[in-house]
This record gives structure tokens, C-alpha cells and sequence, in this order.
């Protein structure tokens, strides 16, 4: 069985042309709603994505994907837009139309909820619709920004701050893992893709050196693509680590998860070495930035699939775990 | 013959899906543009509105509306987004659309310019596209946002200041009128709608007061929503010409044109009586603000026709020109 | 009986001299305190205004008004002037010149308290001096800035807001009406004047669209000018409600009452067909903005009382009730 | 003969009503201009102060002072208020009522010009003041403000920046000695007294460390109240010089000339043998902050003539030169 | 005997090389420690400081001091450095240092703890450093900057107000001096060195005309450089009192000490009459600004001991007082 | 032989002392120098650092390296400082004691220039620094930081912008490469350590994204740490490049240059597959973060060489190419 953690929903233009909508009117319309045909819904995830060929669930075919976690589309998440309420709007819809398009494809797609996050306002606010998601629409995990500010002004502190405490206890209290995941990014030298690598790696650095483990030690945290440079830079946080005798850091990276979002063999290596196999779970954001095809391969980026399986030195209990085993047990999926 | 000369074109929600992407990538995919195939473009202007039950058409056809002029939809401009080319690409984009809906619907609609205006940016940059729009496209007119700051921080100088004289002078030299409209509003306590009213009352005043019309002796300025506050509140602009013996203020209000915009009777005759019948426009925003029906009549609000015929101390000269005439001349229209 | 519920006092120089020192040394000299005579006093409102012919009291004579209610001049009010200290003691000195004015011409002028609002500050700093021109000076009311930050920075939310409601419970508790009049404007393209107009318009529309009615149902509340911008446009305003089906916004508006402080017939028409002849009471703000002669006429524009005699539909009870019943009724006058 | 270099006129409140206006009216009513009679203005010179029981004249009389060159109040300059143009035209009215009070008392008052400077605007805009002043208005001197952000902001550079050469070309041109003097002050934690004091230590610092005299060498410099801080504090600077070897301070300090605006013996002495008995001139700002009887003494503090006569080791010479001979060479007087 | 109130340490280049990798590293380092050896420290004391020839105790020596009181070098205090943790550390270590000097010397030198004060934070987050520094390393007085700012953005409020309290009143629990001296300056027109003397005058004024001493009566307030331009410009404070009826100013001003930090004899002498012998205490601040050779006189500038001792007019107690015994008195000190 | 391309200068306590004063004083004492004698530089670098127990040359000795280039340390290079004079002085001092060193061991070091770089202010500044360096001192680098502002504010464009033409111009000129390296860090949330990362990671792709190669084909850029995430996250580039058809991501990569400075075997290899052996120089950074001991192997971590040896695909002319051949071509070195 194949699950990718890391998916987000084909949604048709309507929830898009709804957030313009809320946007430009800055909410003076009141709060409506994304009004979208069951048939368009399906048609979108069936149909051709903007300037791709193939549908979402062909690609998911080709992959051979059973099941995709799908949240909101990062970039799109107006985090820093205001007035606040436009925000949860916009968040409220992109879930209920993810919560429509899993019961459209019960066996294909999970949810993984969108948090109405805002800049300068506590985290506190998203812990309705992060109940809600999970309670009422049955969602198996979070997602979770690290910069609301979305790149400009001062954002909040990183997440090992007491700031975040409130999503972790929540978090816990609903046994569902995060995914650290950060959105758009408005700063004239970042784009928001870049942005996700930066806020990853901060991410990271900032929860491994802090008390968050201590205090929340049920907490399953997933960093995505692959824990930004991390992974690869890991030897000067080792050495700060030996320097001061405190817990190796190679240790205490084995805290996170990580999804398998590289689309390289030898990062996929590197990542499988330092993190552990144990601590990855397949995950692809296909259709997303890796969906191009590579023309010396003729293959996706993002069906990395056969590219671990092609990894000889990882065992068929390894890339189990990688690409189920592990997900099912940090999600609390019941086995089909 | 009845022209319409204020509307804004219905767009299919693929235009505002493309909207929220660049504001979502602040334009880190490119450019990209609006793929809707011609058919889905006519459904929007012949298909139902977002709640509402009637069509474009069937609501101008109500109206009895030959001609209607159509600019992008004012609230949804993105004039204080940034970076500044995303405003660019999507008032192009928009100006695009409208191209197409006049082309497939010929005889119905004829284009009015958005600008891609942009907060602390001059309006200068607007100006290729003002060209490529009346030159390339047809259109006969551009609409023009006093606010591009949308409501925050120091807005421009008013109309009536220099820094607006690029515009001005490209308009003479185009030979088309001006519409002056402005766009979203961000203010806690002003809803875009009113920030409309408000900063028609700002443009009125401010280009009165100014050298404008001495410098640009043939620039043709059409005020929205029949002026904003002034011809209702003209008195207390009349008594300070008076104290100085300027130029009476009931003279100068005639330098500009209005649309009559308004949706009740005793405020269109304010108007007419107040500017003087010959600096009327039939202008409606249909389908729009005043597109709801009024319980009591069961007529739409903003099908202001029949309510223009019934001022009975209007003559047919007087309706003829409100109706048609004087757009035909300060649009430069063919008489067909 | 002739009453002019909008008329702002005419001082003598030495008021506004002591408000050049207080800005000057931002209070470094104490607070100190205006000395004038009771005859300079009764000169300036007998003696002529600088660069009129005639005195305050002569203009009231030429119009036949009987009694007119005074507040401090609203483009004076200094509202966003910083040390707070300084706007309080100004308001009172200013009221104190007022109830002076008042005891020296007893059946001429009646009293509306200034409040020392001040920007960025509580609306509730200025209760105790709201109780003192009450109780201890007998004035009839009280006149409320909904803009204490004169046009910059970010302004207070819109009057409907919760941030407004200790005023509107002692208005209440003391049972006098509150007139809405912003001070002045230190926008770059918004004179103090236009700024009236505008901030009236964002009022109602506030107002309206709030529960400040329902919380406060025996409140009452008087807008400056005529309502700005609404009347005029209230097409606008009905549509949005017709959609909804909430309240009509022509019967919400019969909420609040309305001076007659336009100086056209038209307009003055219009206001009373829009929101009831029993919703205005007279006001000129004489002398003022509308105290220059018109030409045409010979007259001052300000002296309205003529041209609202001359409307042939308003019956005898109308004209009472706009020239002195209502506000003998609102403002609790006994009947002399 | 008795020539006081320091004072500051005695207004009539007309000046300072005028001033509230323009700060109220954000300039909306135009230049408009000081309204008052020749018998008001005489009378305010006169007549009492407010507050005070002598005139400006008895005051005068009282100390002995024959000539007093007067400016516009400083604290009253309102060098930070905006728009510039209600600054440039206060105190135009300013210095032509000083202008008029010089004409009334011909062999009483000589004009020092004020300078309508303005926060973050270049000091050339004052120049054309400052030239009607000297050359129309028969001016002996300009009084020039190192801080016209008045304590908040950032203020210009310190007065040895070349910022400020315009201003120093001109004077040099006129031949006409600046008076250092800032105005008011909007710092919480300073009053415009204090930062007088402040300002004028930072004054003679910045230019004793520039290159001021050498660019200009005929240019002459007053600072008023006696040199702020640094001659009592002159220690701290020489010693700076002598560890460089640079022009001793002592040496340097003697490029200024000061006034005698202190109102003890002990700091009168102190300032004639720290900066020499040439370099001061007899000043005492009378009536201002000084104009108060010292209960010990029964004389007004700022009554300082007996105060420096009564200087033993002063000879007549001496005193000759500080009670007029350097104020006539310096202000080019004409010997009556 | 004779006791200097007024100087700072002199450290080695290792404490400030702590500092700047603090300041470079913003504390991602932790908190480090300054690591330096008693002879290097002994070194630093009796070693020539940079530039100068002679040692910091030979400079004491040739002066004759017997016992200094030593604080960390106010310029280098970094208060407006961010994160506040650095400037904490710094302090810490600096107060350390000064705690091994005194161990070192301890007939030589007493400490003032700097006190780790920071921009736009209580200065309640001082007290623990303050408690240390007086309990623990047996210093005797603290040192209080009244702008950690340092020139630059909104600084607190004067030392009269209520903010300052809490120093106050440990300072009173803990029976010791509190010494004002503000620390670097980061304006561009004020050098810290001018800014010490402007800060200081702003101390003396806000105390003086505040409730401090009423509310803690036995505070005991010192003021460096000879309280800054007060004594010279008293004349302007005690008119301010005369006028009103106030405390005399002559009198208040009693109610603080001052350290005799100028470095000429004039200036010395008015100190002594404006202030009163009994509130002086001898302090040099030696070395540091005044450790200049005068070339007239081949001695330092801050050599001021035979100065004052050539003062005639002080009697032997007067001298006794100003040497030794208030500053025994007022910082308890047991009499060797 | 042994080169390694990235290591920074240990420099004694003085210089840090010196920067911390310039600091402190904001440049009030003048420029100044530090003062330190060749013995104390000598030992500075034989002598022990603080809290290591290795000198530099010992630790390059344990290496085996036999010449280091050495630049100021990053992260003291207090761009962000102001006023922009200090650190023009602090980088001058920092690079003559780096050719002190250079010169004290001839065969060892060789510098790489830091530049005077500030925030807010454009590059061209540094140039004559970079010039002096260079031509006068014999340095065969510069280092550059892609972010002046030190983590706060609005920081310049990214490398690839116009905005750094003139600092590329110059060192084409020169005929010198360019390390990119940020310095500080102020962000409450990224320590200086992770910026390094981050900047590195954004520098890549600006330039990558550029026309910077196209304009100038000779310049030779050098990223520092191996390129921040980039070649780990080369998935999604590669893959935004085949979606376009542009250069492919994996070829334009070649155009820069990396040191080797990780410290884990299995990311160096990723580091060689990725960008080819040839774009790869042997840097550690040693001693810095680096230099801790594992204790599983109990090696210093920044000792790479044996790891890079022990790495079997790469042939001994990769391994030449790696330790010496390419520096010795990039850097002009002549063969010794």
C-alpha cells in the first residue's frame, strides 16, 4: 500500500475566485460561500490542472498512490491577509471542500486541515477550526505555518516558543500529527518556494533547542520537504552539540518525521541516512512543484516512488515503513 | 437607443482564480494568464450570476440596455498589491477579457480600461496599458482610482494636483474620457462601497479647486455614482465662491460629467437640477450594487430607466440626451 | 419659535489665543485659563466677526431665530493634539466661554458641550467633562467626534462599535442628544470641511449597520449636515438590504434625527422626503461656512428659514416641528 | 545707552487667535492675515500682560533698557506643524506686526526676524523671509532654531553641517548676525525651556567642531541664554582639545558671541571670563521666563543691569561694551 | 583623606572583546564568561591604558586619591543593545570585574554596580543586578542611566515620574546612593559625551519638579558631571518658582549631591556656592575626558584637588566635606 | 598541498575591544587603531583560543593544511551598525591585521578581504576597501554579504539584482572571487549560524534566476557551507526548469563555486554528485563552528580532509582538484 503524506487538494477555480472575492472586499460582503457543484468538485480532481495534462488521480495512478493526505494549497493560504476573519472564511472553505472531495474519493484522499492562522494574532484563534477538521470533518492531521507574517514585518517567535503551546496541546489532545508547512511569502527576494526550505530549517532548529519534547512528549511533528537544509548541513549542529555535551543533535533530529518531498536520489539517500528510515513517510505535494517531467527520464520529479525502490540499500521492511507502515501508525489509520 | 455607460464585466471565476494565485505567489509562477475557452466566457455573461437568477443580458435586456460600457470590476482592482507587476498582469488580463466579451457580444458592449495603478507607485506606470487598451482593443474609455492605496497609509495627492497630469495629458491626446472610480478599501470603517462615495466627494472638490481644467481644456471627467456627495451638498461649496468671488461653484460642478448612477428618484432629480441635465450619463452598474429588487415596485434598483421617464418636467430632448446623446459625443461613439 | 440646533460660538480672540499657547508650550506654562471680560465677551458675539459685517446676534435677528445652540467651533476642537492635558483644558475653557455666553445672552443660546477627546485615547476620558457641562453648566447636549485623529493615522472604529458605547451610556444616563461633527482633517487632500462630510457619511452607514439601537434603544443621536453624503445616495444602502431582506435601510435610517444644515431648496427637499420631516430639526451653523451672501438672492445662504418656508408640501406642522418642536422634544426644552 | 539683543514681542491675542486658526484650519481658509489696529497693537505693548502687572514698555523703563531688538515668541515659532505653508505664513504675520510695534516705537524696538523653517524641509525655504525682513522690513538680525522637528523625529544635523550653509551665506551676504534660539519642544520629558538649554549646548558644539568659520569667517553667531551648558561645563572640552592638540576650546568658544541671559551673578560672572567680556552683549529676554520679582531682592530676576554693574572687576569699558558698543558694531547700528 | 565618587574601571581588552562578540553574535553563543587572569586584570590597573602614559593608579596617585569609586565605563553600557539578555551579560561581567579589582585593591577602589537597563523595558528587570551587586559583592551605590534609548526612537519618561519608582525604592530598602549618568548616545548630532550633560539637566529638572522625594525621603540622588547646566542656568528655574509661589528653586535643588566632575576652577567655584558645599562629593571620573594635560598648567585636567583646595573662600571643613566625609556619610562608609 | 579557501582570521582581544569601543562611542573618539603588537598577534594565532585548547596553526597542522585564506569573522562584521563610518574603520583594522598576520606567516595565509558593507546603503561603498585590499595588501578575495541588514528591516535585492553590479564589476576587474558569506544576524528567531544557511540558500537562487553570469561571464563566485540547502533541495529547481525548458537547473548550478565546509562524509559526496567535482574547493572554516571533537570518532569535525580521502569514487585528480588545483586557477595563485 502506497500513502503520500503530503498532498494538496485540486480545487476548482471557484474557492479561488471566492478568496479573490474576500480579498477585494476585504469582507464588506459578508462571509458567502464557495457554491460548487458536486460534478465540478469530482471534474476538478479528475479534470486537467491549469497547464498539466494529467488529472490529479492519474497522476496519482501513475504513481500508484492507494491514498493521499490533501490539505489547502500552502501559497494560498492569505495568512498575513486582514481583516482576520477573511482568513478563517477562506480557510473554512478550503477545508469543507477538501472534507467533500475525500467523501467523493472515501478510498483515495484524507484530510489534513488548514489552520486560519493570521499575523500578530495569537495561534489561539485556529483551535476551533483545527477541532472542527478533525472532530467533524474527520481529518488525521494539521497543518501548521511557521511564519504568518509570511515573510515580512517581525514574525513570531520560532516554534520551540511557548507562543506555539497552545496548537501542541491541542494537537496532543486530538492525537493528531502537524505538519509544519509555511505559505506565501511576500519579501522581494524570497519566493514563497524558497521560503518554505528557509522556514523548514529554522523550523527544525528551533524545536530541537527548545523544551517542546519535554513538555508535549507525545507530540508527532512532520517537517516537510524534507527538513529544508537540515539534513544536509547537520554537522555544524552536531558540532555545537559536542561542544557543549548536551544531546547529539543526530539524536535529537530523530524526534521529528520528515516526508520524502526531494525529488533526488542521492538527497533521498541522504535524508533515509541521517534521519533514519523509521522517521520518513512518503510524501510527494504531487501535482505541485515536482510535477514536471524530467526528459532524461521521461518521468515525473515527483513519482519518486521507483526512485526509492530503487535504492538498494533500504530493506522491504524499510520501504514499508516509508510508504505506509509508518504513516498509518503516526496518523492512527485503520488498517484496510 | 439607451447606453449604459457604467458596468463592469461579469467574468467567469477562472479570472478571479487567476487573481488569487498572483496575489497567493506574489508572481513567483510568472505571468501565467486566464485560460477560459470563449464558451465558458459567453456562459458567464449569459449564465447566472453568484446568487443572482437573472443573466448580464437578461438584466440589461430588462433595462432595455443597448449599449452597455464595461470595465474590470473596481473592487477586486488590487491597486495596493505588491509587488507592482502582479497588478500589472491582472488589469491586463482583465482588460483582456473584456476585450472578448465585446468581440462576442459586439453590439452590446464596448470596453472601459482598467489601469494597473499601484500604491506609492506614479501613475505614469499606468500609461502603456491606458494605449494598448484604447489603440489595440477598442475600448473608448479609462477608469481611474483616486486611492490607489486602497484606504492605508498617505494616499496621492488629489485630482487636481500634478501628479496626475500624465494621466490627464494621455487622455487628451487618446481623445477619451476619464471615469473616476476608485477601488477596495482596507480602512476598518469603510466598506469599498463607501469609500466610493467618499473619495468622489475628494476627486469633485479637489479638481474644482485646481487648474485642471485650464491646463487640459478639452479632458472630459466623468464622476461614478453621480458625484458622491456634492450636488446634494452643493450649498456650502457655493457660499465659499461667493465669499471670494471666485467662480461660482453651480458653474464649475458643469466641467464634469456625471453618470446617474443614483437609484432613487428624488436624488436623480437633485441631480439633474443640480448639474444641469447635460452633463447626465445613463450609467447603472448593472448587474451590481443596485441589482436587488425592491420589494414595493418588484423592479430591480438599478433599472433606473423607467424612473428617468417618469420626471415628468424632463423633455424628450433632455431624456434623449441622458439616454444616449451626450455619451455618443464625449464617448465619440458612431451613431449607428 | 425659531430654534437653531447647530450653531458653534463666536469668541473672542483670546480663547484661541490661549489654544496657541497651550499648542505652542504644550503645556509647560500650566494649564492657566482664558481672560477675557464679560464685556469683551458680549462684544464678540455683539461685535463684528473679522471680516463680516454682522455680529452673531445680528444675523440670528435677520433670520428670526430665537434661540440657538452653541458648541465649541469644530475645527478648533484640536482633537489630535498631543499632550492629552492640553485638548481637556482647551474643551473646557471653551465650554466655560460658552456657559458664560449663555448666562450673559439667557434666552439667546443654549449650551452643547465640546467633549476633550483626544486621539489614540479613550472616548471615556471625556465623560467627567460630559457630566460637567450637563449638571453644572445646563447644557442641552453634547457634540461627539467620530475622528478624534483629525484625518491621520488609524482611526477609531466606525461609531457602531462597542468602543463608542461609554458615551452613548452616559448620553443616555444624563438623557441628552449626542450631534455627530468631526473637528478638523490634517489630510493633504481632505479639507476640514469635505472631512465633515465624509466622516458623516462612514457614520450613518456605521451607526446603521450596528446594534448601537438595540443596546441603546432611547439614545438619540443627530447628525451634522444633513447626513453627508447618504440621503443622496441611500439607493445604495436599500439595495444591500433589499438583498438581504434585514430591516429596510429607508426605515433604519428613520433611527436618527438630521439637522437642515444644506443651503439649497433641492437638497433640502430631498432630506425631508428621504428620512421624514420629522427626523430634522433646523440648523445653519450660522455663522459659518454658509454665512456669505448669494449673489442671485441678496440673502445669506445660511438663512434657510425663508427657503424651507417656501416648500408649498411641507404643512404648517411640518414647519413647526422642523423649526422648533422636535428639538424642544429631543433636547427636553420646557416650553417657554 | 541700554540695548537689550533679547527679547521677544509683545502680541496682541489677534496674533496668536490667528495662529490657532491656521493650526485648526490645516490652512483651508487661506492666508488670510492678523487683523488689528495700530491703537490694539500699541496697547498690547503697553497694556498689561497677560498675567503681569507692568507693560513691556514699564518693564523696559524699569531696567533702563533704551533699545530692545525683539522677535517672534519662539515657542510660539511652530516650526514642526504642517502644512509648511501655515508656518511661512504665521510668521510672516509675525514679523510684520514686530515690523508695525518698530514703526509705533521707533526709538524703542529693532527687529530680529523669525524664520519660517519647517521639520524635514531644507532651511532655504526660510530665505526669502529672511531677505523680505532685513531689506523691506528695515530687520537688524534673524533668529535661527537647530531643531525645527521641535524634540521629536530626527531631527536636521547639528548647526556644523553644511545643511545649514545656505542660511549662513545669506546672513553673511546681508551681514546680519543669527540668533541661535530653538522653539518649542514636544518631547515628553522636555520643555521648550529646557530644550532651549540642550539645544544651545549642542549648538555651539556642532559648530565649534565644524568648519563653519573657516567657510565662512565673517559670519556671525549669538547664542542666547548665555551658552546653554558649556561654559560651566567648558572643562570637558578643553581637555578633548588639548589631547589632540587641535585649537584650544577655549580659543575656539570665542568665534560666538552670547548673550547675558542668565539672571545670577555667579553665572554672569562665569560666562564674561570663560567666552571674554567682548564676546557678550546685554540681553534678557525680558519680559519672559526671567520676568518674576525674587522675593530676597524685590527686583525682577530679569532686571540683570544693576546685576552686572554691580560685577566689581568689570571695568566701564567693559560694561560699555556689554550694554551696547559690540551689539552696535555687531548689528551695524547706527551710533544716535 | 580623599575619596573620589566618580570613576569607572579600567578593564582589559577582554571584557569589551566579550562584548563585541555579545553584540556580533546577538547571544547565540550563550552567556560565556570573560575569561581573564588576576594578573592580566592587575595588569589592566597598573598596566598603561591605551594612549595614555600613565597607569590608572599612578593617576590616582598623582591626584592623591586615596579610595575611588569605580563603575563600569557608562559609554559602553550597550542599553539600547537587543536581545536585552546580552546587555544583561555584559553587565554582569562588567560589575564582575569591578568586584575582582576591588578584592584586588581593596583599600583603592569601591563599586557602583552598572545596572543592566535596557530600551523599551521596565527598569524593574535591573533590580535583580542591583541586589547582587549591593549584598553580594559588597558594592556601594548603583549607577542609573535616565535614557537607555541612547538617543534614539521614544525615550522613558523624566525621573520624576512613577516608572523610575521601583529603583527608588530598592535603592532606599538597600540604603544606597543611586549616581545618574546616562551611558552612549546614538543620535547623529549629539556625542554621548554631550548627551551625559543634556540628560543630566533633563535628571535634575524632572526630579526637581516631581513627587520623588516626597514619596521616598530618604533617597539619596547623585548627579555626575556636576548636574549638567543647572547651576550655571538656575536663574531661569528659580523665576519659575518665584513666579508661582513654589518651593524655591535655590532650595530644591538641595535635595540632590552632586559629584565635582568639571575640570576649571570657575566653574567649580559656582557649583560650590549654587549648590552648597555639603552637597558635593569629589569625583573626577579620572581617567577619562578630563585626562588631558593642560598644557598652561602641565597638570591633568582632571587633577582637580589642588584646584579646589586653591579655592580661598572654602574653610577646611568646607574642603573635608567635599574630599571625604559627605561622601563617607551618604555612601555609609566605615570610617578607616 | 593543501589549500583551504574559507577560513576567518584569530585575532587577539584587541580588536574585538576596539570594534566594541567604536560601538559604545558611535565614533565619537575618532577613528583610532588598535594597538597590538606583532608578538600579541603572533600569539594570538599560536596561542591558545579562547576555550579551545589547539592554537590556529596547530589545528591546521593536525589538518595538514598548508595555506588557509583568512577574512574577518563574519559574524562581527557589524554591517548593520551605524553610523556607517565605524564600520568602515572596524573593517579596515580587521583587514590590516589580517595582512599583519599574512605577512608574520608568509606561507601560511593568505587574506580574503571583508567589506565595509552597511545597511541601507549601496555596495559601491565598500569598493574602495575591496580596492586596497587587494592592490595594497595583497589579498586574493573578498567576501561578500547578501545581507547588509543583518536580518531586520527590508534587505537589498537578491544577488542577482543590478543593485550588486558595481561590487561585480570590480572584481572582474580585479580579476578576484567573491565569497558569498552573510555576517550577523538580529531576527529573534535565526541565529547568525542558520542565516548563513538561509542567506546562502536565497543567494543561490537569485543568481541562478539572474543575468548575472550572462553580464559578467568571468565573475568567479565561491558559495559558502556548501551552498546552503540547494543542493539537497535541487529536486525542485531541476524541476521548475524542465516545466519552463529553460537551461536546466543541474547545468547552471556549474557556474558557481563551493567550499566543502560541511562535516558529515555522506553530505560532501551529495555535495560532489550534485556540482561536480570540479566547482568544489576544500574550506572549513577552521577553527569555528566546526572545531569540536566527535567523540564517536574523536576528531575535530572541521578536520574534513580525511573524510573527503576516504571517500572511494573520487580519483586522486578529483581529490587534487578538490585540496589545490582549482583554488590555485580560481585564486591566481602561483605554484609554489
Amino acid at each position: 500500500m502506497i500513502i503520500d503524506i503530503h498532498g494538496h487538494v485540486v480545487a476548482p477555480p471557484e474557492l479561488y475566485a471566492y478568496q479573490a472575492s474576500l480579498l477585494a472586499s476585504r469582507g464588506a460582503h459578508g462571509r458567502g460561500k464557495v457554491n460548487v457543484s458536486d460534478e465540478k468538485l469530482m471534474n476538478a480532481v479528475w479534470g486537467s490542472r491549469q497547464g498539466e495534462k494529467k488529472t490529479h488521480i492519474e497522476l496519482l495512478n501513475e504513481v500508484g498512490t492507494d491514498m493521499q493526505f490533501v490539505s489547502p494549497r500552502p501559497f494560498h493560504a492569505m495568512h498575513s491577509a486582514k481583516p482576520e476573519k477573511i482568513v478563517h472564511w477562506y480557510t473554512e472553505e478550503a477545508n469543507n471542500l477538501i472534507a467533500r472531495v475525500c467523501k467523493l474519493f472515501p478510498n483515495r484522499f484524507l484530510g489534513i486541515a488548514g489552520l486560519p492562522q493570521n499575523a500578530e494574532v495569537s495561534p489561539k484563534n485556529a483551535i476551533p477550526e483545527m477541532e472542527r477538521c478533525i472532530k467533524e470533518l474527520g481529518f488525521v492531521g494539521v497543518m501548521l505555518n511557521p511564519d504568518p507574517n509570511e515573510g515580512v514585518g517581525t514574525p513570531p517567535p520560532g516554534l520551540g516558543d511557548e507562543y506555539w503551546y497552545p496548537i501542541y496541546e491541542k494537537a496532543v489532545e486530538l492525537d493528531v500529527p502537524i505538519l509544519i508547512h509555511s505559505a506565501s511569502c511576500q519579501s522581494h527576494r524570497e519566493s514563497y518556494s524558497l521560503h518554505f526550505i528557509n522556514e523548514e530549517t529554522i523550523a527544525v532548529i528551533s524545536l530541537l533547542n527548545s523544551k517542546v519534547f519535554e513538555v508535549f512528549p507525545t507530540l508527532k511533528i512532520v517537517i516537510s520537504h524534507a527538513g529544508g537544509a537540515v539534513p544536509y548541513q547537520i554537522g555544524r549542529f552536531m558540532a555545537g552539540r559536542y561542544r557543549t555535551g548536551a544531546e547529539p543533535f543526530e539524536e535529537s533530529i530523530r524526534k521529528l518525521y520528515f516526508d520524502t518531498c526531494l525529488y533526488t536520489k542521492d538527497s533521498l539517500e541522504l535524508l533515509f541516512k541521517t534521519v533514519g528510515v523509521d522517521r520518513c513517510m512518503f510524501g510527494t505535494e504531487n501535482p505541485g512543484t515536482g510535477s514536471a517531467i524530467n526528459p532524461n527520464t521521461g518521468m515525473y520529479m515527483d513519482n519518486t516512488k521507483p526512485v526509492i525502490e530503487s535504492i538498494e540499500w533500504l530493506s522491504e521492511t524499510d520501504k514499508k515503513m516509508i510508504f505506509s507502515e509508518t504513516a498509518i501508525k503516526v496518523y492512527n489509520l485503520k488498517r484496510s
